[in-house]
C-alpha cells in the first residue's frame, strides 16, 4: 500500500507528524511518501500543486493531507493560492465524494456551543458532492454587465451546475451510507430559487425508487441551517451540493464542540480517497507544538477503513483515540476545568502507547 | 400614509390581524389596504402576485406582509409557486436591502439552542443583498452538458452574479448601519473559490475607504456558518450576498432562540420598503390561533422607523412588546416553564394594552 502523505501549512506537519507515528506503529505493509503542497509547495516551487506532488498523488492508494492556507497568501493570484492545491487535488483526482461526519464525542459534550442534552449522542454524516456545482461550473469571471439591473457596469459571474450522473452517483453513495446507519437521507436542496437544486431534488428522489428501505426527505439549505442548531440529532446522512455542503459541515461540525476531533474522507468512484481533518491550517498557532492531531489521526484510520481495507486496523485506532480521552488527556482547543492540558506531541504518543 | 398589507398563507392572516390592531391603536394618519398574495392569490386569481396586489405595493408607502407558503402547492410549476410572490416584490420593488436583525431577548435567553452566555444580550445585524447573485442571474435553466464531467449528460445550471454599483449600494448600507451601531463590519464572501465574491470582496473593501470609522474584516462564509455558532457576539454588522445571507440570516435567527420575535425589512434606495416576520408561514399551526404575532408587531415597528419616519410611534410599539415579555406572557413557540401561555390573540391585545 502506498500513501502520499501531503502535510501542507501551517499546523499541517506537526499533526500529520502524529498521524503518521501512529501508522507507523501499527506495522502495516506500507509505503509513505511525502511531498509538498499549498503554499509550502509555492515556496518551494510556485505553485501550490507542483506536478509531482500531482503525481504522487495520483499513483499513490491513497493520500493523507495536513491543511492548507496562510494570510500570507492572501495577495497572489487566485491559480497560485493555498486552496487551489485542495481544488486541483479534488478535480485530477475524481473525488466526488466528501464524509463529514459531525459527531459529538461524550468526554465532550461540554465543549459544544449548544445545550449538552441537544448535543449528546450526535452522530450525522454530512455527504457533501465534491467537484461539481459553482465550484468548477464554467463560465465565470469579469465582464460588462449586458442585463440586469446596471447594463454596462462591470460584474463578475459564475456558473452554478450539475448534471444527472452527478447526482445520481452522490445520492446512490448517500444512500448506501444510510443502508448501514439509521436508514435516513435528508437531501438539501434550494429548489424553490434555483434550477440546479430543482434538477438535483428531482434526480435525487428517482434515485430514491432505487433504495426503499431508506426514508428520504428534501429540506431547504436555509431550513437545514435552522434545523442543524434547533435539532441537529434529528438528523442521520444529510447530502448536498458542493457549495451548501461546504457551509452546512462546517456549521455541522462547529456545533459539535469536537471540531478538532473530525477527520473526513473525500472519495473518488474507487473508493481511493484523500483523508483530511475537517479543520484548518490555524496559521495562529503553527509551530508551537500545540494543535490537536487528533482529527488527522482519526483520518488516518478512515483512510484504512475506506481505501486500504483494514477495518481492524482502523478500529485499533479509533479505541486508542477513546482511551487518551477517557485518561483525560487534552489539547488547549479541547481541554477543560479537571482534564490534563497536553500538546500535540504528547497526544499523538499518547494514542501511540493506548496501540 | 398608505400602507399596503399583504397576509398570505399559513398563520399570515392571524399574525397580520394582530399587528394591524396595534397599528390602528397608534391613530397615526395612515390608510391600510389589503390584498392576496401567495397561495391566497393562486386560489383567489391564478397567480401568487396579481397585478393588481404588485400596483397596489408600488403606489404604497410601505407594505406589510405576512408569510407565504404551504407544501400544498409544492406540485406547481415554479412560476405560480406562492415563493414566487415575494421574489417577484423585491424584484419589481427594488428592495435591495435586506435589514435581519438577529437579537436575543432577555427574557427569552433560556429558549436558545445555545448555552445562555454565549447568546445573552446578543445583538447582530444580518444586512443581505436582495435583488442580486445567484436568485436572479440569467442565464439558468436545463439544457445538454457540452463540457464538464459528464459532456452530453442532462445538467441544469444558474448563474451567479454581481455588478459594481450592486455592490457599493449594499456596501454603503452596511458601513452606514455600522455607524449608528457599533462600528463593525464583517463582509461574508467565497474569494477563495468565487469570482463573484472576490469581486465582492475588492468592491467592499473600496467602499470602506469612504469609512474610515468604521472597522471591516472579510470572513468566508464556511467559517461565518461557524463562528455564529462558536461566538455570535463578536459579530456587529454582517453584509453579504443574496444566498450566502439567505442561509446566514436564518442559522443566526435560530440561535437566538427567538426566531419568534424577529421581524426583517427589505428597502429599496429611498426607503420605502417591504417588512415581514423572519419566521414562515408555518402551515402545520395555521388556524389555530397559536401563532406568535410579535415579529409581525415589530416589523410594523421598522415599517414606522424606517419607511414612515414615525420613531416614536415605533417606540412605543417596542416598549409595549417588551412589557409583555415582562408581564410572563408567551405564544408556544417561547413558553417555557413559570411562564403565562396564551394565543395570538391574547398577545395582540396584551401588546394594545401595554401601548
Ligand atoms: C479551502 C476551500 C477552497 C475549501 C472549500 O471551500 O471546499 C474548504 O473550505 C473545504 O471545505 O475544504
Ligand atoms: C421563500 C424563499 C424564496 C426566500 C428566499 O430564499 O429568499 C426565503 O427563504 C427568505 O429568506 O425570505
Amino acid at each position: 500500500m502506498k500513501i502520499a502523505v501531503l502535510p501542507g501549512d501551517g499546523i499541517g506537519t506537526e499533526i500529520i507528524n502524529e498521524a503518521v507515528k501512529v501508522l507507523k506503529v501499527l506495522d502495516l505493509p506500507m509505503e509513505l511518501e511525502f511531498a509538498p503542497v499549498g503554499g509550502a509547495a509555492y515556496e518551494a516551487s510556485g505553485h501550490p500543486l507542483p506536478e509531482a506532488t500531482l503525481n504522487l498523488a495520483k499513483a499513490a492508494d491513497a493520500v493523507l493531507f495536513g491543511a492548507v492556507g496562510d494570510w500570507k497568501y492572501d495577495k497572489l493570484d487566485r491559480p497560485l493560492r493555498p486552496e487551489q492545491a485542495i481544488l486541483g487535488l479534488r478535480k485530477h483526482l475524481g473525488l466526488f465524494a466528501n464524509f463529514r461526519p459531525a459527531i459529538c464525542y461524550e468526554q465532550l459534550t461540554h465543549a459544544s456551543s449548544l445545550k449538552p442534552e441537544l448535543v449528546a449522542g450526535l452522530d450525522i454524516l454530512i455527504i457533501r458532492e465534491l467537484t461539481g456545482d459553482i465550484y468548477f461550473g464554467q463560465p465565470r469571471g469579469r465582464r460588462m454587465a449586458v442585463d440586469g439591473h446596471f447594463p454596462g457596469a462591470e460584474e463578475a459571474f459564475d456558473t452554478m451546475r450539475y448534471s444527472r450522473p452527478e447526482i445520481e452517483r452522490i445520492a446512490h453513495v448517500a444512500f448506501q451510507a444510510a443502508r448501514k446507519r439509521n436508514k435516513r437521507v435528508t437531501s438539501v436542496d434550494k429548489a424553490n430559487v434555483l434550477e440546479t437544486f430543482q434538477f438535483w431534488k428531482d434526480v435525487v428522489t428517482e434515485v430514491h425508487a432505487q433504495y426503499p428501505d431508506v426514508d428520504l426527505d428534501h429540506m431547504y439549505v436555509d431550513n437545514a441551517a435552522m434545523q442543524l442548531v434547533k435539532a441537529p440529532k434529528k438528523f442521520d446522512v444529510v447530502v448536498t451540493g458542493n457549495m451548501f455542503g461546504d457551509i452546512l459541515s462546517d456549521e455541522a461540525a462547529m456545533l459539535t464542540g469536537s471540531i478538532g476531533m473530525l477527520p473526513s474522507a473525500s472519495l473518488d468512484k474507487n473508493n481511493k480517497g484523500l483523508y483530511e481533518p475537517s479543520h484548518g491550517s490555524a496559521p495562529d498557532i503553527a509551530g508551537k507544538g500545540v494543535a490537536n492531531p487528533l482529527a488527522t489521526i482519526l483520518s488516518a484510520a478512515m483512510m484504512l477503513k475506506f481505501s486500504l481495507n483494514r477495518p481492524e486496523a482502523a478500529a485499533r485506532i479509533e479505541s486508542a483515540v477513546q482511551s487518551v480521552l477517557s485518561q483525560g488527556l487534552r489539547t488547549a482547543d479541547i481541554w477543560s476545568e479537571g482534564t490534563q492540558k497536553v500538546g500535540t506531541r504528547e497526544m499523538g504518543d499518547a494514542v501511540v502507547a493506548a496501540i
